[in-house]
């Protein structure tokens, strides 16, 4: 049975038309204020032929103007692909071309990319934000009406693993993700969500798509800065923001004496496990973290632990929203037992369709309505998710497997350890050894002996590291994700030497 | 595309098995511990016969067992066909045959019709609660999974107007009516809902489901009783109710210079507009009213009114719930403009699929996916609606329109007025007149002529009625509506003479 519902952002406005719905530099705009921008640029883009169904390229920073740009693609029923601003060239145009886009808009400093696009895709209309707010408009023809079915953006995966897919998110992936959420955390007209992650990746969209859907003010900031994130939980009574651990390490150590707000009432951190020192300090300090696992394939979150689990579930990324589900399948693709590790299938309406134009990728990751998200992990007895891996990065050493991740979760349960990543070299004895690498605390005197002692009490001494190495940081991409392709690049390259 | 959740119990009972789920006289109940007396009684119930798909009649109180009941079905995919237990034995033994209930479960005290459905309906397999409770059990079969498309419940429309249908209610219908008023009120896990209405109502039965998808304890009443409501209130952190007007102005007149606690947070109102007293004495009183409009098709509000609104748009309802859309059309089916009455039509993922074993009456009330009310009424410049009355209430005067409901809202707006009723009848001269049934306060000496000089201000002289009585009480079925045809068989029966 096909569901239809208004048009999200005017049916916000016609609802609570002056309730303010984002805050950006020194503006605010309301929900009234953003449909009629978004009316207005609509016209436009219909102006320069952009039509309903149509694919539209989207390069974007994190700015009002952006916002404008994707409600506007959303009236008008066209599909954004959302490209990732921190790409190259190269991969951008592979994917505009991939998507079958006919337009792509960009933020005014993305000229450069312009004229690569039309240089080498002439069969594309490219335009920057401030030629299409300056250039002519028609009357639109609005989307009054949408269909939950309906595609409303393409995300390409990040490519850690594999070639990029573009992601197919429906107006109802995009709808259940931001209503399981609010069952689990709550939601009330008090609320407001500070968006500091990038609106290209879904873990900012999807802040975008709660803003309107729940009724609730975001804050939109263009980057993150510690001290410009605490004035503004001040400021704009912020109760939720969306962190991965390096940002809220930052954050702890700011604050010092200090405490966030009373009202401050969830740090949604994804990204992977945090760091036990960095629980240990929020718990402290009373900052209530709701860690999370999710995806692009899920509209984001889909797995969340309460505070109240936080320690005593470490490492556990919770359990699945209301309206999803999770198993642990076998190899044989039998159900696995509490506590048998095996791959991460996802299933739910927040799942996406499948991958634009790869009906065979589609096919392989999606059965039964089931995706499977080529990660590893278990279910406790209670049934608590442990994400251990990426199935791709497993270390495979003398027969034995290995998960980075459990590694990573014993050697980040050190006090003095910020941030590690492991991943596996060549050996000639065992086909694989796994390598670490270490951020410790400034301060920090441990040395390797040290910490390989501390691996050697809690792992099997083929998972122990055989070499670890202190950096300065480690590789991440935009969504915070560990490259550890890059790692054993590190070494390759005799950077790190073995 | 079908949307499958996990079997809603069951997950609460998964994701917060600690919480309290129902408050019952001295009993209160976890979801956890719900989760396993309606297993235990879904394997009982199993061994009676009953298996996924069947009509199963329900005849319950409001009582623990009765929720017990209620989701013992669901779990095993059954569906409930809830009995209003004010009706006759012969209308349920109506619906029980129109239905093509194979079983019926009644309360313990409902014994005597048990024997009349034993006498007249053979096919059909009746046990009382206790009895149930008391049987041999097999391992259920639950369902696991639920599609959002198999029908939940069946109700019977109250039948104020033509024969009776049984209006197929979908989880997915439950579903985003609890998500959409989630999303218009709010929702946090220190929510609490007192059902003081009756289970076998929609609005009774709509707080049973939001409490298992929100995850919020709910405060069963036997039945309304204002000293009760009081204590509740403040002795279960009670932060939500549903009452109609005579329900609120008891718990108004009974606080006194009392003020409810400041967790209290929504008076959510059905069952038509509120005296402007009322309302006056609500806001006096800080008391939040949310007014409402909705009904069995609609599985509970579909448009609500916002308290900062309960006296600028004083007679509206509000606007439609985020997943939901209402229209006004004319005769002609042309959308009607903003002021002009027409048929009031609703569409969203909360309305019926049909009625049971009725397409030509299914056809006839959903076209498109819009659903005809039956309702008259118009929407304002900003879109708040009003609603006028039953289409079929339509009083004809003289070759007029009257809407009792207008007339009603105007007497309702004077001070000394508790209840009013309207309805027309037979006249020589102008086909009908408008008749009206007035409940004053009681220490009140409005006089015939001095509310019939009120009207005149008001109203055009043909609205205004012909015959004006006072009484002590309006005819109400057990959802608190109106019965306008007692009205017209009082006026029949010499009750009340014109």
């Amino acid at each position: 049975m096909e569901n239809f519902m208004p048009n999200f952002l005017k049916k916000r406005a016609f609802l609570t038309p002056d309730r303010p719905a984002v805050y950006f530099q020194n503006e605010m705009i309301t929900f009234k204020d953003l449909y009629e921008r978004s009316y207005s640029v609509a016209g436009q883009m219909q102006g320069m032929g952009i039509q309903k169904n149509d694919f539209a390229g989207v390069l974007l920073k994190n700015h009002l103007d952006s916002v404008v740009v994707l409600f506007a693609l959303q009236l008008l029923g066209a599909r954004a692909v959302i490209l990732n601003n921190r790409l190259t060239p190269n991969e951008m145009v592979w994917q505009l071309e991939d998507s079958g886009a006919a337009f792509v808009i960009l933020d005014d400093s993305f000229t450069e990319i312009e004229s690569v696009v039309n240089e080498r895709l002439h069969h594309i209309k490219t335009t920057t934000i401030k030629k299409l707010f300056a250039s002519d408009s028609v009357t639109p023809a609005i989307q009054e009406e949408i269909s939950l079915g309906d595609i409303c953006t393409i995300m390409y995966t990040s490519g850690t693993t594999g070639y990029p897919k573009g992601v197919m998110q429906t107006y109802g992936n995009h709808w259940w993700s931001a209503t399981g959420s609010a069952l689990n955390l709550g939601m009330t007209d008090r609320d407001c969500w500070l968006c500091s992650v990038p609106l290209f990746h879904i873990s900012g969209f999807s802040i975008l798509m709660r803003g309107i859907i729940y009724g609730i003010p975001i804050v939109l900031h263009e980057r993150f800065d510690v001290d410009k994130t605490i004035q503004t939980i001040q400021e704009k009574r912020v109760t939720i923001m969306s962190v991965v651990s390096t940002m809220l390490t930052q954050i702890v150590d700011a604050l010092e004496e200090q405490r966030l707000p009373g009202y401050f009432r969830c740090m949604l951190l994804g990204g992977g496990p945090a760091p036990l020192p960095l629980l240990q300090s929020c718990q402290k300090k009373e900052i209530p973290v709701f860690q999370t696992y999710g995806m692009t394939e899920t509209a984001s979150q889909i797995v969340t632990l309460a505070p109240e689990y936080c320690l005593t579930k470490l490492g556990s990324a919770g359990k699945p929203l209301f309206p999803s589900q999770i198993k642990i399948v076998r190899e044989d693709g039998a159900e696995a037992q509490a506590g048998e590790v095996g791959g991460i299938i996802v299933k739910g309406p927040n799942v996406t369709p499948g991958y634009l134009n790869r009906p065979k990728a589609t096919k392989e990751t999606i059965r039964n309505g089931w995706l499977n998200t080529g990660d590893i992990g278990y279910l406790d007895e209670e049934g608590f998710l442990y994400v251990l891996d990426r199935r791709s990065d497993l270390i495979i050493s003398g027969g034995e497997n290995i998960y980075p991740a459990e590694v990573e979760a014993v050697i980040l349960s050190h006090p003095d350890i910020i941030d590690v990543g492991v991943t596996g070299i060549e050996d000639a004895k065992w086909g694989q050894v796994p390598v670490a690498f270490l951020v410790k605390k400034a301060d920090s005197e441990l040395s390797v002996e040290e910490i390989e002692n501390y691996c050697l009490k809690q792992l099997a001494k083929y998972k122990v590291p055989k070499y670890i190495f202190f950096t300065e940081e480690l590789p991440r991409n935009a969504a915070k994700k560990l490259l550890r392709r890059t790692l054993k690049e590190w070494i390759h390259e005799g950077r790190f030497c073995t």
